[in-house]
């Protein structure tokens, strides 16, 4: 059965994260909705991975099926005329009958946004964390390439998370400033763990603010132990950018 | 009586625009709102200018007189706990008494952005305005520079704007790329004419699309004729950025 592949962009604010959940709003139930509308029967789509409530993305990546020939330009249009102005679909493609988006993905590129000012910022609040001590961006910066290469990062998921394993590899890891006050992490990584992305920002921000060394950072990767890294940073900060195949 | 001067950031995107009007609700009303529950008593509040409804600010300056006196710090920081999510005091100085924020001002800076790309975006749809066909940026910075020093801009006003002259100095106005799609618009004036930007950046735009030539500004310009320019581009991409004194 032929497949289509949706790259999408949508602002978490407002939903429960990217995963049907009975009960609650996910962007993955609107767009089962907005399919269904179109299709005129239930549809079910497949994301490259979960996004948890809050978290945005500029390039989420999906399938799903239909006996139903249909133009990609036609359907992307016709999906961002039915889905609401916080989801949309950037690209629609053909996909082959075997591509799975989650395990066919290479890698994912995530990127955190912090505002880094005393005040907080009535245009930005949606879409950055907001650190009001100044953050050193040099400490931070090397903090950072600590999580390169393979490691275990067990002690940066989620408690509670329970996937296979933890080993992880990292290919990309570092700050730019841009704009004055806004502070953005970038990472790509084979895959992450539940809250990963978020538990690494929050113990760099803590190297930031001269709370911890550096160097804490592979001590605590090394030790396995959640319980030696701080909480994570908040949802509103996350962007999945983009998934690599 | 002494004058307290506060910087302001707000999103437009729900308000009818800075100025009082009964029945509506406006960033002023809302600044008037938080500083009578801090003060105890009506406060009237005075703007460097108007910003139309939906229209964003990163620096609107407005003044207000007290008697009490205020540390500077602790009143930023007891406005934006009474203020809502999308207006926030960035600065707040004391001013001298003589201090007027809209006539002292020399000049505005105004910017407006442009997403350019086919599909609409889930993350920026309140800040920036979608123009779906390519636009050719070269065009648009030589319609730029023909808004450049001082000028009658009665073409470039509202209808039924009653301001007393239409002649205004522009230091500076030019277009600039930021982020692949996103086309950035920033103009500096002595003051500005009612959706005198919107009416700018309208006209470029249909340069853009190459259905003028660049030259065709400042005859329409010279024309002073509000029937010969198009109508205005939507609020959502305007950000008053600066008044500067």
């Amino acid at each position: 059965m032929p497949q289509f592949r949706l790259t999408i962009e949508y602002d978490g604010t407002n939903y429960s994260g990217w995963q049907l959940q009975s009960g609650q709003d996910s962007i993955q139930a609107r767009l089962e909705a907005a399919l269904a509308q179109l299709f005129g029967v239930p549809l079910r789509v497949y994301g490259a991975g979960r996004t948890d409530a809050g978290v945005h993305a500029l390039g989420q990546v999906a399938t799903f099926r239909t006996l139903r020939p249909f133009d990609c330009a036609a359907l992307r249009n016709a999906l961002n005329a039915l889905l609401p102005h916080d989801i949309a679909v950037r690209e629609t493609a053909e996909a082959s009958d075997e591509f799975d988006p989650r395990r066919a993905a290479r890698s994912r590129v995530y990127e955190y946004h912090i505002l880094n000012r005393p005040t907080r910022s009535a245009l930005a609040y949606r879409h950055a964390w907001l650190v009001r001590e100044p953050l050193d961006l040099d400490a931070m910066s090397r903090a950072a390439a600590q999580f390169l290469g393979e490691g275990d990062f067990a002690a940066m998921r989620s408690a509670g998370s329970a996937e296979k394993t933890t080993i992880r590899r990292v290919y990309a890891s570092e700050w730019r400033r841009a704009g004055g006050d806004r502070l953005i992490y970038r990472v790509e990584a084979t895959a992450f763990l539940r809250h990963m992305v978020r538990t690494m920002v929050a113990l760099m921000v803590i190297v930031g603010q001269r709370r911890l060394p550096p160097e804490a950072v592979a001590t605590i990767l090394a030790s396995r132990d959640r319980a030696r890294a701080p909480g994570s940073a908040p949802a509103c900060g996350l962007f999945l950018v983009e998934v690599r195949y």
